[in-house]
């Protein structure tokens, strides 16, 4: 389920520009000062207060689990003390000791739900004095989750590790807070799965949504109907073995996995092997390519019912989980309108539409579903009156649709906004709120809306890269799903999700890791160390293009190509650009005289960046695919960074240059930036326009307040898009 | 196995000093010059000549399997082109081609052994023209070597990827090239075997030798006898079931997987279960210590027999290999000696002594294989004159040794000078040759002399660091079993090395990956980024302590201590300190004029070194076990470097200082240098000496041909123990 919205491309640069060095003034502060910026913790717990003093972590360190205990807390309890063991590098292996002389001491009621559960109580309470540890949790999932947030305050002081005292009280805001992974259309094996289910026990995330058919990949084995893996996965599937594997560890770590089988739609997969299944003559091949495709099952046909009664009660016993997701998006009506036997089906059973017939097949596979105990989740489409009143609706859409859901009785959970794949700035999913605190929904329409889920659409991304996709700006949703709303303070949120980074490397994940690979494979065999270090300073300050353009620059792309390119090694939220525009901002926006130090910085900074981008540029070029669009981006680099040279010199000398220069250097800006077939944008460039109006219009800063003065340079950089402040 | 020759660690540094710019000249060069320097191939082919032109690889590169085909050939076939994928970023998944027409024709003549075997025929013959590549080879192992050797033939140009047009003839001088993990002191789960299988494939090794039994773990599943992985390995051991996918997994890349169980010593695990098979009374634990232990089994209970022929009979049918390895080594006799009926067994059965009681229970034990159709592998102490004549001898004491076990007609492998677990440079082992020129065996006993393993002992490597510590050594070792005894030009090794180094990281294996994780979390969450950068500038420089002396400097260390400390941050072999090494040789001992653009190089080196000393001596200290000694080495590394410094002006103003500086800057390097208990050491001290010395003698320079000056500096700079040059 893939939404379209118009490419808001500069109006985000613009607004990354404002948001890094405002955030902390304009973003409401938490209630409590002391949950934020005295800790690293992520997500934020509901309540926190620290104390003076420290706990003092050494080899001495003892855990007493009393109360309930069972093989999955002490699982967790190993984890987590192999995890401080790497980072100590102390030995931690004491034996249990007895409660009250435990350094940490574990009491908790009862195991909770057997199966991760949707009503689960995540609750914990944490206490840590200079003396003692004690976690308190009614169950063990609610220990798990008090387990990551000690595991996150342990930190290090001249007289070694420790934990500060500090008193929590926590338990998570939404109850589904999910990650979706697309393993149809690129594959993503059994590791990556599991790494990242890792990743998401760190931060607290419950629900990992596997989206386990496509028209590019039917991925899960069926043995009932072996032929649907069989000719429509490439050999690339998970077994029934591998699913009790990823579900038996997501259950360690508190984690529901719910499956995915996307229908009537998307569904080019399973007609490969049953084309009198779908709504036009076959045969059908697996799709290759991206997109909205015509393929999709034909609800007239009862032996459609059969096959789905035999498939889905086998994944019923197969996944433990409540619900089962049908997907139900994206059908674009081609073959039922040229189906004259579905049309007159429609007409025959009064349905009206497509959209009459679609909630027509929702009604019998809801009913199969709820035969073999399972409730429906859908994405928007399914809703209709008719739908039954305990189906979940999962919007892609938006939040109004997610709203018009609650009214009308429905649960529901968000993804519009945690498109992942489109690479926003964590930014933006981090303000996105299921619940904004403008929402008019009464209180009880707002208990419908269950949470949200991270969408991961695996069209451009592989197992080498899907991590760096994923992690860390999942985190920032993670902490929206669990925070209190009030929580959202972004400048602070990055701060917290640079430390979280590394803990989720260090947990597994592999996006940083494989990044240096990437980018010495892409400067090839024959790269000086200084040519590796110019490309790795070039993929530092660019990001690849968000939303759907990378499908419009690279339209040959298919499913076989490789994904070792340019925009593969971008990241999608570039830090290097978020510090220049703090930098830029700080310099421009403070009252007072221009500070020499800060432009000292500036232009140092724009110096590594042109010397790094005529390095690249004079990378070999010819007609070698991987090259091309590299060294056109060093000679962008280069260029947008001597028009900053130029601005700052124009600065400091306090001469402005003509309206002219300033015109014919935003327009350059402006062209130049635009994404060539390496699918790539430089998000520093907002930051050089605003240096180039201000060095224009200098003479103007003295006569008007910092505010007025910002005001006015937006207006001239940013004509066609004012960015929010 | 494990040896514990005395410690040379000052006059291996010297060594090293020397050999990286002299290696050039001194080693002989292989017979063919185009064999090395003209490509990056690792291992050196038996026979390579390049022709001018270059078989251009696009989208439109077709393959063809003529002649032999199955799927084990087919798979690799799709590996290879996957790697290259991820190479070129190019689609190269055009279908299958006729012989004639396909960009490469591989004509394999037949299966070969079904399962790796040590008379496998791996030879293959690589013909590329401008036209097209073509691959012979009589075995699908030999074609798997020569498609490996393919991959590392891909190279770019302006004009994109190509293969270069060569013809190369190729088999290896050896027929076991091995590689030995412990898996017993740490455990190695299944995940690391296998990326060390794709990285043994790489460099075509062709045994996989899993050392699955010892004092510290039982780490396979026995079936007929559960109760010894389930007391012996604290749950860590592979099932049945990973057993047999490590070995398809081996098989695929045509190698072997040889297992060993340590008899009758190093042996704890086992009477943990079985404490009546001890040759004292226990009971028993699993040993978390490293060293040699008492615990041995009793070989003169009938019992003990009956238990191996179960337990071997089992192994023999889950490993298909013809060889079951027994180990065999270092049994102190404690237990024996202090066993009056054991003492009294020796005299019944005239067996003379501890020896003799061995060589009897090898005997029984080898019959125990034979009658399940194994041949038996062991260690050095198994060769006795009962030995039966087809056993094989695994040398870790020395090629004496192994020559002398050819001499009395046992066929024999190599593992002492291929000790990776003592963490030597790699042109030690690169230089080690199982038959030497020198070799005074006769042509059929040569024939005896099977090859050589290289051994990763896991006292000091977890899952983190298992790769930094094989990888890439291995590499050279692999040459050194399969290229022609000539290729050993040290310099040329290192270059090609750097560039397998990245296809290595590339099939998966996470040395480099590992190492900036591992890094960043050693600096702390506190740490900014020149922090980092001045602790992984501090960690380029040092290495960890040779042999076996980290175990003095961090004694309390056992199974379940962290190792995530300096020392296993810091790789075995400096390229940084080579590097360093090379310069101030070529500054100091080329004819003519000191030349003031090195000396520069040279001073830059020392300033950032001195920078990045000064930096990481400010860590905070106190009481902090993993920084205390850090901080330690940085104040070291900014004492060393500033001596150089001193020692640079003083050379580059042309007076030289008397001979009393001299004197106590030696001792300053010599005392400052010595390891303290983060166990790492400096490569780059011996470069320093020579440059105080220099520095102090330089009168003397103008008056001595270049070699003598070199050959005065060293014997005042190294008195006591004289490196080769």
């Amino acid at each position: 389920m893939e939404n379209s919205r118009p490419c808001l491309r500069r109006l985000r640069m613009a607004a990354v520009t404002a948001i890094g060095f405002f955030a902390s003034i304009l973003a409401a502060r938490p209630a409590d000062s002391a949950t934020s910026m005295d800790n690293d913790l992520m997500p934020v717990p509901a309540q926190i207060r620290f104390s003076p003093g420290r706990l003092r972590v050494t080899e001495g360190f003892t855990v007493a689990v009393g109360g309930y205990d069972d093989a999955r807390l002490q699982a967790a309890v190993s984890r987590a003390l192999g995890r401080w063991k790497e980072r100590t590098a102390l030995r931690l292996d004491r034996p249990a000791a007895a409660n009250a002389a435990a350094t940490l001491a574990i009491d908790c009621r009862g195991p909770g739900h057997v199966t991760p559960s949707l009503d689960e109580d995540e609750s914990y309470a944490l206490e840590i004095t200079t003396r003692q540890a004690t976690l308190r949790a009614p169950t063990v999932v609610g220990a798990l989750r008090g387990l990551e947030t000690l595991l996150q305050l342990l930190s290090r002081d001249a007289d070694g590790f420790f934990l500060p005292a500090v008193s929590i009280r926590d338990q998570p805001r939404f109850s589904w807070r999910g990650l979706m992974i697309d393993v149809a259309r690129h594959w993503q094996p059994i590791e990556v799965i599991k790494r990242n289910l890792d990743g998401m026990a760190l931060v607290k995330l419950n629900v990992l949504h596997l989206h386990l058919t496509d028209d590019q990949g039917f991925r899960v084995e069926s043995r009932t109907h072996p032929e649907l893996q069989s000719s429509g996965s490439d050999g690339h599937y998970f077994t029934q073995n591998q699913i009790r594997e990823i579900i038996a560890y997501a259950k360690a770590r508190g984690i529901r996995v719910v499956p995915e089988f996307d229908l009537p739609g998307h569904a080019t997969s399973w007609v490969v092997s049953h084309p009198e299944l779908a709504s036009l003559p076959g045969p059908y091949a697996i799709e290759r390519r991206w997109g909205v495709f015509n393929p999709v099952l034909d609800p007239t046909d009862e032996s459609l019912y059969r096959l789905l009664d035999d498939f889905l009660g086998e994944m019923a016993q197969l996944f433990p989980d409540a619900c089962i997701h049908i997907g139900g998006d994206e059908n674009n009506g081609v073959q039922w309108n040229a189906n004259p036997h579905i049309q007159a089906f429609i007409r025959e059973h009064g349905l009206n539409d497509n959209a009459g017939l679609h909630a027509w097949f929702n009604r019998r596979v809801s009913a199969i579903l709820a035969h073999h105990g399972k409730t429906l989740i859908g994405w928007d489409e399914v809703l209709h009156p008719d739908l039954p009143k305990d189906a979940i609706i999962h919007s892609w859409r938006g939040p109004e649709s997610l709203a018009s859901a609650a009214r009308q009785g429905y649960r529901g959970i968000l993804s519009n906004g945690y498109y992942i794949d489109l690479v926003h700035p964590a930014s933006e999913h981090y303000l996105n709120d299921p619940l904004p605190a403008t929402t008019t929904l009464t209180i009880e329409e707002q208990r419908r809306v269950l949470g949200g889920e991270a969408t991961m659409w695996s069209e451009w991304v592989t197992p080498e890269t899907v991590d760096s996709r994923i992690w860390p700006r999942t985190a920032a949703i993670a902490e929206r799903l669990w925070s209190p709303r009030e929580v959202r303070a972004v400048e602070d949120m990055y701060r917290r999700l640079a430390v979280v980074s590394v803990r989720l490397e260090e947990a597994g994940l592999g996006g940083e890791r494989h990044h240096d690979l990437m980018v010495a494979r892409l400067a090839g065999d024959r790269a000086t160390p200084d040519d590796v270090q110019a490309l790795r300073t070039l993929v530092d300050v660019v990001e690849p293009v968000k939303d759907y353009h990378r499908g419009g620059l690279q339209p040959d792309v298919v499913q076989s190509t490789p994904l070792t390119n340019l925009a593969d090694c971008a990241r999608p939220d570039s830090a290097a650009a978020r510090n220049f525009a703090e930098s830029v901002n700080r310099f421009l926006f403070q009252p007072g005289t221009l500070d020499r130090d800060q432009a000292a910085g500036i232009i140092r900074q724009l110096g590594v960046w042109n010397a790094a981008g005529r390095r690249v540029a004079a990378f070999p070029a010819g007609t070698a695919p991987t090259l091309n669009d590299i060294a056109h981006n060093g000679r962008a680099l280069a260029d947008f960074s001597a028009v900053g040279q130029e601005a700052m010199q124009a600065l400091l000398s306090g001469h402005a240059p003509d309206e002219q220069w300033m015109k014919t250097r935003l327009v350059r800006l402006h062209q130049a930036g635009e994404p060539g077939p390496a699918a790539v944008e430089f998000p520093i460039l907002p930051s050089l326009e605003l240096l180039v109006t201000a060095a224009a219009e200098q003479e103007k800063r003295g006569a008007l307040a910092p505010d007025a003065w910002q005001q006015h340079l937006r207006a001239i950089a940013f004509p066609s898009a004012p960015p929010p402040i």
